[in-house]
């Protein structure tokens, strides 16, 4: 297997948004597109287009653009969804049982295998048919099922200490929805990504009130 | 009141993490803080942390850094969060019914005051005293409560028929969890941000399978 070309984390970010384009164009049928044509649908800046896709070496012919068959297949390759990735969900509130139910997660590839919470009347709920099981019998799980995703959901005040239980059992990436930044402590193979979804409302309120 | 900078989207897309990284210093008793410290808590680059920070003029005295309660204020000015602003969410499953009751809104200033579905079987049901209303009735009640931010949770089909009477009734800005890239059409005055939950897991299996 070639080695991943080293990236820019901001480029990273957006290589999602390039695979869902490029989908949608060889849904319309589209052999092939250029940087300019990518930009104007993301409203991206072309050259910022250019340089990021430019780490994927020469697929853009003079002329022709890209290859969209190719370029798809390594931008999943790189993502490393070339392949389905299991997930559990750490806490079963409002939030954390939408996303265990959550449609969106299974179209890209991610399982939700597992769903934990500490609260008594949770568990053994089901969510589409995944049974509830007590947060103390979730380092066995992990284990059991070479478990490397977990989206957590507690609490602010349990995050971190959750977080250090995931980090424990063998996590290697944590999606991260408790209202409050948390650390990987102790290693540094572990990858959290923070969700705080006011940012996004902000990003918003910052157009509106630019007006 | 003074003129906004004109910022990159991209520094735009960090100011909310370096507010809440300067809340966290105050609440730890921090007067000043520099690039550096700001950058090694957020693990970004300094370099970008000075370069987005610069669009604030000369907040950073010479040895002392920046006076944190002046760059937040600052921030929240330009972040339009010097006021509360009043959001409505339409489409009440169980993503929809999840961010209704999401406390992390309210923290950072957003007010959840009206809810929207099409199934018969929803409207009336309460969330945090909010009752759901048939989408019928929301041009108006956006109208009449001058609503300018929404939250879009409804299916991918529903989508940009939901964004167009969203913006033909006035919405400034509209946050998309529909899985599904939906555009304000006809109208360069409302602002969209489409959240992909996927995608954030995508940028964790880059890392964990980059190893």
């Amino acid at each position: 297997m070639k080695a991943k070309p080293k990236m820019p984390k901001v480029t990273i970010s957006r290589l999602s948004a390039y695979l869902r384009c490029l989908h949608r164009l060889e849904e319309e049928g589209e052999g092939y597109t250029s940087s300019k044509g990518i930009a104007e649908r993301l409203r991206l800046n072309p050259g910022q287009v250019r340089k990021d896709l430019s780490y994927f070496g020469r697929f853009g012919k003079r002329g022709k653009g890209y290859n969209i068959e190719r370029l798809r297949n390594e931008i999943i390759r790189i993502l490393g969804i070339d392949r389905e990735w299991n997930a559990i969900v750490v806490g079963i509130g409002s939030l954390g049982g939408a996303l265990a139910r959550y449609g969106g997660f299974a179209k890209h590839g991610f399982k939700i295998v597992g769903l934990f919470d500490v609260n008594p009347d949770k568990i053994g709920a089901e969510y589409q048919s995944i049974k509830v099981r007590h947060i103390d019998e979730m380092a066995d799980f992990i284990r059991e099922n070479d478990i490397k995703l977990a989206i957590v959901c507690v609490p602010a005040e349990s995050a971190q200490n959750t977080v250090d239980r995931l980090v424990e059992a063998g996590v290697s990436g944590i999606l991260n929805f408790a209202p409050t930044n948390v650390l990987a402590r102790g290693n540094r193979n572990t990858y959290i990504r923070n969700v705080d979804l006011a940012m996004e409302l902000e990003y918003l309120t910052y157009f509106i009130s630019a007006r």
